[in-house]
């Protein structure tokens, strides 16, 4: 079988974060942790879609602020959204002066970014690489499911996208919190065909993937102070929880992102979800925990799920995909 | 500043290659070098958007036997398209049991997933990586612009959006065309807001990035064989040639593939374009004279304009990015 980790020799580290979210993300506990939140959910644009871009932009601009490095340092930018065809991260790589990467990968874009990332300045190819990936809850209702001026009730077993953006800089000096090994997804399928049920539709995929990197790393759970997941939410974590303890292993070390990131109340059922859920609670909360030494080897894997409106229209069900990475303070 | 541009050591190879095209691109002179070509563009299946999953998932798979390889041997799949969260890419991986690292760059995504399986092999992480894209001339239509059967008539200044598919295997074995460099490009705006002049919203990023590969490799037009873009069309190939002669560089030996995909009729005006269209000509034609030595050294640039309904429609601009790599035979 082909290898689905890669291991880096040089450790490249996470230097800096930055995050910005939403009011409603600044009030749960996590909140604190956030660099900056928002009063006004459009950011000061006409549009929540530009709101979106420029959360991504400024996310960007701080995390290489705070690392100390200038513009003229970064080689390139890895990022992706869940806006069609990318466009808060194309747009927002248009402010800078270097590369730019795209991808897509739903939810676990942030972390795909940051393997990628991993690789190009773990391999010499490159010193300086810039991820970041963000999400609105405003532009991906509308986007993926009814227009809010519609009022729609929203399902028991939905989760509510998170507004907000993180961005890391991912290079190789100094003393901050390394990535070690790197494990990329399969797109896992088990026929899923509610878009309102993202968890269910994204465990199986990270029960594979996980399987996977203790396979690959020849780790298991107990080597971990911490293994995050995205945002499988709450019924997802259930899920996962069942699934995993069918290949063999307990993680009673997990927190999931989509759990933390709101003090759930009923509107948003099982939690948080959205590329900027994982961005946001890693890159604010956890990356804190990291550089005090609080957390000292963890798993970092965002689950995605891979479907459009179209695909669903078309009678498809929704495969997940998930990618890990193990990073150690 | 940061570098564009990324040195491979060890030379990754493109060590075989497939691609699919439709009844159109099939009539073309480059016609005949397409592996394998559909008499019906819906290639049996119910919808334009799962025939356009189904040329991708041919193509890899037809790839990778090609190469002699076993499905069993291939680490990963890097691959992206036009439509809505990457649909046809990501159902495409749920065919195969290795790991999938979705991405988008619009039509530059061909150069893009060579770029990065490059570094991947190269660094010595992965040791076969899969590269896919295409796209579907009925699919993008009816997403980026008007139902097909609204009939819409066609503005002199359009492209054509090739129905092909084209994937590659990136490997460390044998005796093959080699990858020598790849430069990742930047986002390039001059303020282009005509959604159907996509070879004037990519010109400026072409000519951008053939500049710094230049600069950066420290080598100059005459040093290729061929330099052949993705998909500027014949429009945007006068332009890239007007704003690169300013920059102080003549390109006689320049190509694109938009300019040959198709034996230019009215009807698709300023030639071919699409994710599929550099990722049929290139993997069929050009891989054919790369093959017999025919070409010893080339620049293969795809192009990208980076834009969504929704960005047009909120009165954004249409920037461009452009990714390269050198190809050595």
């Amino acid at each position: 079988m082909g290898k689905s980790t890669i291991f880096f020799k040089n450790k490249p580290r996470i230097i800096s974060t930055y995050t910005i979210a939403g009011p409603k993300e600044a009030q749960a506990n996590v909140g604190k942790f956030i660099h900056e939140t928002l009063i006004d959910d459009r950011f000061g644009e006409d549009t929540f879609e530009k709101a979106e871009c420029k959360m991504l932009s400024s996310c960007i601009q701080k995390a290489i602020k705070n690392s100390g490095k200038s513009l003229n340092e970064i080689d390139a930018l890895i990022s992706g959204d869940l806006l069609n065809q990318i466009i808060s991260a194309s747009f927002a790589a248009r402010d800078y002066d270097f590369s730019y990467i795209g991808v897509y990968n739903a939810c676990s874009t942030i972390v795909e970014s940051m393997s990628l990332a991993g690789a190009l300045v773990d391999g010499g190819y490159m010193k300086n690489v810039v991820v970041a990936t963000g999400s609105h809850f405003a532009t991906a209702e509308r986007q993926y499911r009814y227009p809010l001026e519609l009022g729609s009730t929203r399902p028991p077993q939905s989760q509510w996208t998170v507004t907000g953006a993180g961005a890391a800089l991912v290079s190789t000096d100094g003393i901050f919190p390394k990535i070690l090994s790197a494990t990329f997804g399969k797109v896992i399928d088990f026929g899923v065909t509610d878009a309102n049920n993202m968890g269910a539709a994204m465990a199986p995929s990270a029960c594979e993937t996980l399987v996977t990197l203790f396979n690959e790393t020849k780790t298991s759970p107990s080597d971990y102070d911490l293994i995050l997941t995205g945002d499988l939410g709450a019924l997802g974590t259930r899920l996962l929880k069942i699934l995993i303890e069918k290949r063999g292993y307990t993680i009673d070390n997990h927190v999931d992102c989509g759990e933390i990131v709101y003090n759930i109340k009923e509107e948003e059922y099982q939690g948080g979800s959205g590329a900027g859920c994982s961005a946001v609670v890693f890159n604010s909360y956890i990356y804190d925990k990291l550089l005090k030494g609080e957390i000292k080897k963890m798993i970092f894997m965002a689950t995605g799920a891979l479907l459009s409106t179209v695909s669903t229209q078309q009678g498809e069900s929704i495969p997940g995909i998930s990618h890990a990475v193990v990073i150690e303070s």
